[in-house]
């Protein structure tokens, strides 16, 4: 590609908005612009580079079997309703009402529909397995969309749906899909860890998300300084203490704490700590009411929660609903003396502690020197709260789990049979009996990945992509223009190295050297040629790798090999 | 790909509501799949027709110096109030309202989100030309969807946009994309014709559209049996009459039409024809009223009135509007006695009329024998009516338009500064001043054009796709599976054929020959290679081609030199 032809407009400047250095970045780089909060334009640099993420995705994806579909971005409601999401889903999907008065949402996943399109087609255990997956736009209805590419409103996913007879077909299929994505990754050189992960909204088991580390990204991941255990915040676990044997010297004591109701209020105003409190909260769950205690310094995990009691329908208990069972305001409830039918569920730190704070279900009242047991009883032990950084793994003798931030890219569920029962893709098994066919789901968020790679490759001059992403695999720079004979070898390089299916960047601007070469860093070829000076006196072209810095010299006869070479190290 | 492996679901027969060949075949064949009106989803070998289409496309405007971005799908409320477009395009486009109480469309067509992105790029005359492309989903909120891809909901379209500094920069722009366009339907084996064409909605001059004739399109042209004019519906002219002298001799006369408000019901009632009366229209433009006067027989063109008072707003005038103007209900009006300020515009047809009939502006009543001058003046003669089948030709002597069918394939527009100065889409010239850019944009209907394909390529047993578009290039049917020295040979024909690059279904399925045959004439390829019986008696493959029944054998040995040149010759 020229330069003097092609569409590049950097900025000195990223607007003030852009937090992130792959937000900065991409956006001084012209890789993208905004159109609104969460939705860019990707300008032709970044539709290389997405096509190129995209190519790497679609290749591992036809080598693992998988077929590409397209499927529309306007769902119909009543497909939806099938599955019980079109009220569930969480965010609400956008919508819109066509003109006949119908309904749809913006598909922010494809369940649904691929569900259906199989249903159609699916009649026999012949013609399954099958894996199908898409690369397409999706959209969800964030409320503050952020750092760039990172969290959207639109963005790009490749997902992928298998449709398998039975539980070991099912195995098989996510692991040819997760084996896939490890070999995207490593295409793409992101270092992805693999934690355990929630389904949330999708629903399934075995889900696994691929995390980017990285200090820029919004979630959370729990690694063990000594074995191999990663998982994310929500499902991480950390060691359960041993239970002690209650102190039982002291008696519970009744004490003012008029108006303190939260944690910190109420142990300034009684001199004690946080971890001498244990926290009541209030649930409302298909099978009743639930109360959760954690210690006073944690946070609870409500899909933990979930998880204990089987997924029943899950809330938070309204205002009313806690003073109904307790008699007292919200922030003084506590485990002692609550109605039989409400099912007390502790977290498991709580077995090593004695003599504790609660709330005494009396306005403005707490308990001191509270013991279970002695005070209350527990309906069952569980793990409830969220893990914390320095924790002790629970999965080896020595370690402790770290916090570190990271970047979502992928995740993978094996689904059941949740959308073929509802959406009746049922196949006839050999004797001749229906059954729904077992499911998995497999999203990549493709977009993200090209925020993730700036993030992981950049350094103060701008963007340092790997070779597979790269939106020109090298750029050649003609420092004298108006010098022919140094222009004529330019060319030919440039002619040569595309002869040789290299994607070239060719800079013959008439501009300044330290204009291109600035612009070079910023847009962040993996190779750079530099015609010019030592050309014009030693006959050798100047090669520099972006990612390092190493430069080398390359006689111009050389020089197609040496770009090759080089290329092939980035 | 092994069709073993492969997501093939062919159907015997096609839903009832498919009603012409493109949309049965295609859901026949296994290439798309409803997902509610006017929306499919595309399966595996539908996907990679649309692939192939895409990427012909995509090398053509790459190979015209055109540069490819991808604009989303969410369009801001607030890029089309400055365009003006928000609250007139036609049809409203579908519209959704995000959680933050933000409202967007979901783009029917990309001129506010290009020309904004432009706008924020765009500094000097240096930065332009530029032309920039996407292939993206558009939306169109039909009411009634039909002819399976030929309206659509949801479809993917090709849109280019050019940018240029002066009117023949724009000739230049829009002349390279016109003669893409021209190697894109070439490379396509689409034989179309490009017509003169309105601009609707968009805007602009020097509209051309590229219809594909085709008994089952929704479309219309007029094309000159004798020279080559062609024109779309909306604009299509016939040939003056000569005027005549009025016959003078009969004077005006009021007759009773109790009730008779349409042409019929008066021509009935007075024993005459359509041909002798002259239908009155009211309509209201931004400088007042304007009375549109047609032969009874001939449809009023809009376009045309709206092109002959340049553009100002137009529209039908009310019932009360009419009323207020005539005096008289809706269905008498007439060109005589109308107040002065009523303009006056008839078709140039009514030059060769004398003694018709029209409404009196008097309830129930007609005049007989009415003249041009001796009973009122027209201010303008126009060419106001719609063309029929057998008109005159205006461009030459002796031809007469005919009336074909067709789909619209592709247009192509001259827009000015209509955007550029709507959303300061400005440069700053040689001299420092700032001009907004002069604009051209270029559509091609991708989905559309995998119908029209079908539509043009197909006989009684299935598709006949043309090379570029085929799913796959070859297919190659082993019809003993069982016998392993055929399924060597073929096994090795499948892989070398891949090797040379072609891409080939390889029907290696336990299935009967019948249903190989069948399949393979519904799916299409252009290419069959039969390993079977002769293989085994004679040495030799069986090659033959999709669209003409074209067959011939090859030796084993020779049979990828020979299936290659069969293809090229498809």
């Amino acid at each position: 590609m020229l330069a003097s032809k092609y569409y590049i407009r950097t900025l000195r400047e990223a607007p003030s908005e852009a937090e992130i250095p792959s937000h900065r970045l991409l956006l001084r780089g012209g890789f993208i612009r905004p159109v609104g909060a969460g939705i860019f334009n990707w300008l032709p640099l970044g539709q290389r580079v997405l096509q190129h993420v995209e190519q790497v995705i679609r290749e591992e994806m036809n080598a693992a079997g998988a077929h590409e579909v397209l499927m529309p971005v306007l769902h119909p409601r009543e497909l939806w309703e099938k599955s019980g999401r079109w009220d569930t889903f969480a965010p609400t999907p956008l919508r819109v009402t066509d003109r006949a008065e119908r309904e749809f949402c913006l598909g922010p996943t494809h369940e649904e529909v691929i569900t259906d399109l199989v249903a159609m087609d699916l009649d026999s255990y012949r013609d399954i397995p099958t894996t199908l997956y898409q690369i397409q736009v999706k959209f969800r209805d964030e409320l503050r969309p952020r750092g760039g590419l990172i969290r959207c409103k639109e963005f790009i996913m490749k997902d992928a749906y298998s449709f398998d007879r039975d539980r070991e077909g099912l195995d098989a299929s996510y692991d040819a899909m997760y084996d896939a994505y490890v070999r995207i990754f490593e295409r793409l050189n992101l270092p992805v860890v693999t934690v355990e992960a929630e389904a949330g909204s999708i629903g399934g088991t075995d889900t696994r998300e691929f995390m980017l580390l990285s200090e820029n990204g919004e979630d959370t991941v729990y690694m063990c300084d000594s074995c191999d255990y990663a998982s994310n915040a929500e499902c991480a676990t950390a060691q359960i203490p041993e239970p002690v044997e209650p102190a039982g010297e002291s008696k519970r004591e009744l004490v003012d704490t008029p108006d303190a109701k939260t944690v910190e209020q109420v142990t300034g105003m009684l001199d004690t700590t946080p971890d001498r409190l244990v926290k009541t909260l209030m649930f409302k769950s298909d099978s009743g009411f639930v109360a959760a205690l954690v210690r006073g310094d944690r946070a609870l995990n409500e899909f933990k929660l979930a998880r204990h009691i089987h997924g029943d329908e899950l809330r938070m208990a309204s205002d009313a609903e806690v003073q109904d069972l307790t008699g007292a305001r919200v922030g003084f409830a506590g485990p002692v003396g609550l109605p039989d039918d409400v099912r007390i569920i502790a977290d498991h730190e709580i077995r090593a502690m004695s003599d504790f704070v609660t709330g005494a279900n009396q306005d403005d009242r707490h308990f001191l020197n509270v013991n279970v047991g002695a005070d209350f009883e527990v309906d069952d032990w569980a793990d409830l709260r969220e893990a914390c950084h320095g924790d002790f793994c629970a999965h080896c003798d020595s370690g402790e789990l770290q916090a570190k931030r990271c970047i979502e890219l992928a995740h993978v569920f094996k689904l059941g049979t949740k959308y073929s029962s509802a959406l009746d893709a049922t196949f006839r098994d050999a004797d001749g009996n229906e059954d729904p066919c077992i499911m998995g789901c497999y999203g990549v968020g493709v977009s993200r990945i090209v925020a993730a790679l700036v993030e992981q490759y950049h350094d103060d001059d701008g963007i340092m992509w790997p070779r597979e992403a790269a939106p020109f695999g090298a750029t050649i720079l003609l420092l004298s223009p108006d010098d022919e004979e140094l222009r004529a070898i330019a060319d030919k390089l440039y002619s040569d190295l595309q002869g040789c299916g290299v994607e070239v960047l060719y800079d013959e601007r008439d501009a300044s050297p330290g204009v291109k070469f600035a612009e070079a860093d910023l847009i962040g070829c993996p190779v750079r040629v530099v015609v010019g000076r030592t050309t014009r006196n030693e006959g050798k072209v100047e090669l520099r790798r972006r990612v390092d810095g190493h430069e080398e010299l390359a006689d111009v006869a050389d020089a197609v090999e040496a770009v090759m070479a080089l290329l092939e190290s980035c």
